[in-house]
């Protein structure tokens, strides 16, 4: 029997509790041995859950435990959640977390304490929900250069988008319907801004490129200045709009950013509707691969967690496991953002003057669409298209990268 | 330095060769220690080739090396590869491979001989060419029952279907042009009969129900009978044909099939075009998650070969590895097909009488379409299907099932 403590017990760690309880079946044939958590902490008490009688409100009752050594983190925040984290490792215990602020923040630092402790720090759970993409990521493209990775990492932002596109309805309202059905938190910024998404592109980065970069360091640009006309602009365009975490090597820096993005409606990721979420990885040997599924909720994030700790218990004792291994990020390892290149569309004023303008500037023709002056650029960097718009003088009613 | 040898010298083949040394340093830096190709078994001489001089035309060069470890067996049909395999593996050899006739026919057997030397039997790219979903279903869903399982398999069928659907061209024209393009072979049988895809889906049943079928002893229909009339009823239906591997538990036993199927296009399968693969998996607990990307070709399906390898290295001289487990499945394993349920769509001649006997029989009102009398009945098992077809007396100018 093998005894694991559940640190949180809010939606995934209830979730965790009910898939080791509920598939308990599945899981020890897989196995040839019982998973049981023996220990769950949160500062709530819950009378009416069938693991009520397991809650302390006492860490150090997890921590000095010898029988427990695996730890579910799914707190949530920074802090106290790191700090538990460590002191497990450095305790001899293992610890699987969906918890991306964490490992977005602390990874690499965790990971080494691991390996020092001969104990391991696992975290499919903390990019892309239940779908299986870390773990394929280390063991499936092992033989493989990862050339980018475009991922739409955010199932809230997704459903705000396709509603857009779909419906042509506002921002606000879809909001509003999204905060209704539960898909939407009160408040919506780390979702709706992007940081959600950055933490989980951050991620995916150290494992294509072996740095970690800040996610408050990346290029970081949320949803909320999307339009009814952006989205109807998109549709002429062909286009889907999705909030995309990309990452790639710029001149051997890693580049990693979040914005919305067009994507072309022959692209995998343009079918990739409401909340779900599906990562693309370009890889030098393999080409394109997706990986699509329910990137939220509680027990699809609450299975990926538990696949980590059948991991954990399948190789135990052993003494080389596989880890991913990546460093924190000098300055030097981050790409210049000025210089990413990409196709951008650009929104003008609709007015006969400015056209002559923008076609001199950008040597392309620019369309008028839904009341607006619409150009898409040639591909070229950052800075180029900022400077040509400094050159034009005129205001940019909207500007999104296609990928 | 890890010595392999490679079992024919195809296409996929020589692609091993090409990954394992092009991406030797990617390799070596996951691993900590590198791999090379020591000996290469074929018939023919390859002097052209930079690997030429590592051919020999003697198995027993390969199988009494003492140095050679690994072997990655990509010489496809059953024999001498079977027999090769077995040889290797008795001789304390590990054993990779790409041949999904030998794994669907002997893969049992063989994952048990491999566990009895203390070696390994894997065989990612049989199913999916590069895509991960042999170890994600072993890893990653194990702590999932799997409800289902349904692909799009081949990508020659998916190639010619897709466009038979986008240009409403003939079979028989989409399946030369498909020829011309080398994405179809001369004698296209196994690709469009289903053997290929039935193969396949005989191996992701083994991995979620723990019982290998023989793939001669499913329902298997190809793509032949599928007209340029069928694929505009589809579109008329807002649905999309493709070839798919059904797999799923009816009354505790094992259900695999092969078949066209209309999906309708809200199912991410749908967007699954030309010589692209994608395989839904139905878990209790994640739900559905879908893997997709090349299913054929050199690099890429070589890719999945080397990432065997690459995890055999990695957990070389460990007694206790992760490896797939099932066992041939006797006949009480194999489901009665005439009770699967599903929708199903069927034409007949578009005759006023006929609209009248159908819709006594079936309770769902006749489409005159496209020159036919198109109904879709409710969800009905095949004994039904075919007990009221035989009622009617009428000729079935088409019968497709829906997914």
């Amino acid at each position: 029997m093998i005894n694991v403590a559940i640190l949180g017990f809010g939606v995934v760690g209830s979730g965790a509790a009910e898939v080791l309880a509920d598939n308990r079946h599945v899981i020890e044939k897989n196995l040839g041995k019982a998973v049981a958590v023996k220990r769950i902490l949160d500062l709530r008490d819950f009378p009416n859950s069938p693991f009520g009688s397991l809650v302390t409100h006492d860490f150090n009752d997890i921590l000095n435990d010898p029988e427990i050594s695996i730890v579910a983190e799914m707190m949530g925040g920074s802090h106290p959640a790191y700090d538990f984290t460590k002191a497990c490792l450095q305790a001899g215990k293992s610890v699987v977390t969906s918890n991306k602020e964490v490992v977005a923040n602390f990874g690499a630092e965790l990971l080494e304490l691991a390996a020092k402790n001969g104990v391991r720090y696992l975290f499919e759970a903390s990019v892309g929900g239940g779908i299986p993409i870390i773990r394929p990521m280390v063991n499936d493209l092992a033989s493989n250069e990862i050339i980018s990775v475009n991922g739409i990492l955010n199932g809230t932002t997704n459903y705000i988008l396709t509603k857009m596109l779909d419906e042509g309805a506002s921002y606000a309202d879809v909001l509003k319907d999204a905060q209704d059905k539960g898909y939407a938190e009160r408040n919506p910024a780390a979702d709706v801004e992007g940081l959600d998404a950055a933490r989980k592109i951050v991620i995916l980065a150290a494992l294509s490129f072996g740095k970690l970069l800040d996610p408050g360091k990346i290029h970081c640009e949320g949803i909320t200045k999307i339009t009814a006309e952006d989205a109807s602009v998109a549709k002429a365009l062909g286009c889907s709009v999705k909030l995309i975490g990309h990452t790639e090597l710029v001149d051997g820096r890693v580049l990693a950013m979040v914005s919305p993005r067009l994507i072309p409606c022959s692209n995998p990721l343009a079918g990739v509707s409401d909340v779900f979420n599906g990562i693309l990885v370009d890889a030098n040997m393999l080409g394109e691969c997706m990986f699509y599924g329910k990137g939220a909720g509680k027990l699809p994030t609450a299975s990926a967690v538990v696949a980590d700790i059948i991991d954990i218990v399948a190789h135990m004792g052993q003494d080389r496991v596989r880890a991913p291994k990546f460093e924190v990020a000098g300055d030097a390892d981050y790409a210049d953002f000025s210089a990413y290149k990409c196709r951008t569309m650009l929104a003008f004023e609709d007015v006969a003057e400015n056209y002559d303008k923008l076609e001199k500037l950008f040597g392309v023709t620019a369309k008028f669409s839904h009341g607006r002056l619409v150009i898409v650029t040639d591909e070229m960097t950052e800075a180029e298209v900022d400077q040509k718009i400094a050159e034009s003088g005129l205001a940019v009613l909207s500007r999104i990268r296609f990928l």
